[in-house]
């Protein structure tokens, strides 16, 4: 993200007790951190604590390696468990992209990294239809082409084999299922698991599944929605992470929901990616905490 | 509704053809009709057609019950059966509130009656709790206590017969479940269809039922909403008038969504009630077409 | 616009009396005129009427012109002076996009461009700086450069001479001003009366002139902005046609109110922009009637 | 509000250096105090740091009075000068109310009194008219009547000191301005600054002064939006601290924006009293902090 100046964000979670937010700060305070940005979360019911802080890198006298070192044996004193990290801003973030025929999504996306909005490497975009070829390639951005067989499992299981290998080979820090319309098989929903991105077209958990914009038109609802949500092996029952509406009425068919869909669908996954990238989002059970 | 001047409202639907708009502005202007507002709406999917008209009450040489006969003849050419009507906004509307013990969208209803912006004729309240008993006598409007016990059908029926009594006393144009907590016997929403609506604390379809606010929350949603609904057999999958959402986040307790989600239940009941007697609804299938 | 078929779309504004529906109604069924969709407004104050229609073209007898012709007789006896016309759904728009450096609104057409959603021909677009030339070329659409002097007066005036010979030359239905960030001046303004929609980054009429989001910062407001209005000789306050607003709070810098306020930005011209390639817009002094 | 168990209630503004959150959460982990909710804000352009923080009464070894005078002196240390409080939820606040004629915003207020959910001692309702002295008398709540000429500038004068004797009189927490209309002289928005909450019927800065609806419809705004802001001497210029807005189209007469805007307005002024009463909103010259 356009940050000016470099900064290591702290995430956080652990069983809520006192003196955890002065166990933190003190041992940033001491270090001579600048916090720039810090959030809180407690949730009673659950009775977890929850936390995100940004310090400024030129504020600390060692490295991102040593500050992970070091706050390493702060969050385990917290009984954190593996629910921490440390990252870096000064790195890019690497973002592979999923695509079918619609386009609007990836236009997004791509506008907003062009802009410097979204300050990511594209390492690629996979599509199982090649529509979308021109307009990634023209951004200078490799597009790869996996057709998925409709019907036949065994070319279906090689598809998503060969979109593994793509997707894996870019390391990337989010995948991005910009309106891909192929049901990930439970294996890379678990590998992928708090880094794969899906937007779906409705609000859920209202129309899970197929063709939700025809279900809407059904059942004729005054609102039409957009979700996007980690992928898990559920379909479409995944942490939601960004949700949003827009109005409808009866003089709406499914293709006037469509295109007013589009508009709502594009920029919640963008929220939603955005919050992943500057790594906000702690996942508290199937729900999410964004701090 | 506060119009300064007498108007009767037609409403028909009927099969789709050329010549449908023709013959009803013909026919009005025949008569020196001056038609204040129009609507139209054309479902292209099932062919038919909607309108609903606003004509100046004394731009016509005759009276409602003339202007009924008359137009019924239109109608019947049009092949509109019975899904035609000719109201008079020269009369007072009357509804009757069903509550229980949550009073927000009761107080929000008075309010607006006693503003003058609703101007109706609240004949009574019903409740099966009396906790809002005096706010409803502070405005001199009668309030009956009929309990519901729990788990005993037969004093349930009891209840619901006497509820039924109370209500069809009042003749009523409309029967405005304001968080009622108690599900209407098939035999009543059969005799109040497209008369009772009901406000339902969920944006349907998604959680049906008993505590949509406690499923929310299960959830991890990041909106609320709210629906106003027709009363049908099925449980709160009548026809929808309107819905309306509200942002929420990981800090909301169950608690807070109760708190958020009465703002819009009880905008989108007023909401609805007002097209109801304003008679801007026409019922298509299980949808609703609002003109 | 998407629509499976032809249609002539007919608009008239006129003084209100009774009749006009049946007039306009009647001359239509007469010729077989079968009306798919139509919208009337009356405005109680001025007592003007206002509607919009459109008909099946392969329902009438005749083609566009002489559909012009003989409507054009309705509208005399209606005494619509030039406040009427008949369009033809058949024939592709055309559009000139003038734009500066930030590309999130281009993107954003051409998106919907390339999805055929928006179904028009952009002939040209138009920049006084060349970020946005490659973009507009990957979509096979001509880029022309035209620098603006910053003050120079006599550079200026032959900046804009040039820039309204490659707009004229488009004959186009539509100019988009997509964040083009100079002033148009009013023999221009004039000119293009009617035709020219322009985007400010701002909820007007609140933030008038340069650098709104830094306006609203200062402020403090809770929600921002975007307006599409037509351009008139008055900055930022031709008619209004569509506007959308974002919720912001103390967390967000000038810069975070730029990026929130470039995903309403786009929507609202894209919303504008369709309403008036649809020919819904009929103007009433500095108002606009959508229907 | 209605918090199951008591807390007190940290707010501090100072300017930002390193160590504060460890200076605060240290201070209060010595103690033993079990913070629940914590809330930060830096801002980068003043670099000021604005702080809140709920701390579980139980928790902490001492009582409201010495956990002031002890964080005292943390305050002083970071240079916070006045601004900083420390608040017990225990206390029911105390509100006066001054109204008018329209009762919307009175009769949403008394309903979340009335359900619990606005957990406050209403000590009086002022009203230049007795429109509202029955509900309000309803609720066991006096209500004041106190005539304002309208153009004696003596008995204007006259009428504001018996308004300021009747407030001060209950000690009030909030002085709301429940659509009072009348303006206030400087020395009572001096004396009361901090603690006036107006709801303005407008999105401002647009439409500041009288009959903003007025303004919105002669503009032909699509959204028309409403303000709950502090009272300072200029008129509608306050800190605002909750906007929302509606959307409203060409058939909108004034009247239909009048009453569109009162189901903002009244949800507007509840959240922003509400977010006031939780001791939320930090002051930073004309803007808020709201945590």
């Amino acid at each position: 993200m356009p940050t000016t100046e470099r900064r290591y964000v702290i995430r956080l979670a652990c069983p809520d007790r006192t003196g955890i937010v002065a166990a933190i700060a003190g041992f940033l305070a001491e270090a001579g951190g600048w916090i720039v940005e810090a959030a809180y979360h407690t949730d009673p019911e659950t009775n977890w604590f929850f936390t995100r802080q940004e310090v400024r890198a030129d504020s600390l006298p060692f490295d991102v390696a040593e500050l992970r070192e070091r706050f390493g044996a702060v969050a385990r004193g917290l009984h954190a468990q593996s629910d921490w990290s440390v990252t870096d801003t000064g790195g890019r973030r690497r973002v592979v992209i999923l695509v079918s025929k619609e386009g609007h999504c990836l236009y997004d996306l791509l506008g907003r990294v062009q802009s410097g909005e979204l300050d990511v490497d594209v390492r690629a975009v996979v599509g199982n239809h090649t529509d979308l070829a021109a307009i990634t390639r023209a951004h200078g951005i490799p597009f790869h082409h996996v057709p998925f067989p409709a019907c036949e499992p065994e070319g279906k299981r090689a598809a998503f084999a060969q979109l593994r290998q793509l997707v894996d080979a870019a390391k990337p820090d989010a995948v991005v299922l910009a309106r891909f319309m192929q049901v990930l098989p439970p294996e890379l929903c678990a590998d992928w698991a708090g880094k794969a991105l899906n937007i779906h077209h409705s609000f859920l958990p209202s129309f899970v599944g197929a063709r939700p914009y025809h279900q809407a038109h059904r059942r004729g609802v005054k609102l039409i929605g957009a979700t996007c949500h980690y992928v898990t092996a559920e379909l479409d029952a995944g942490p939601i992470v960004e949700q949003d509406v827009i109005r409808v009425d009866h003089r709406d068919s499914v293709v006037d929901m469509v295109r007013k869909g589009r508009d709502i669908e594009k920029v919640v996954l963008a929220r939603g990616l955005r919050a992943h990238l500057e790594s906000r989002i702690l996942l508290h059970g199937n729900k999410t905490v964004i701090l």
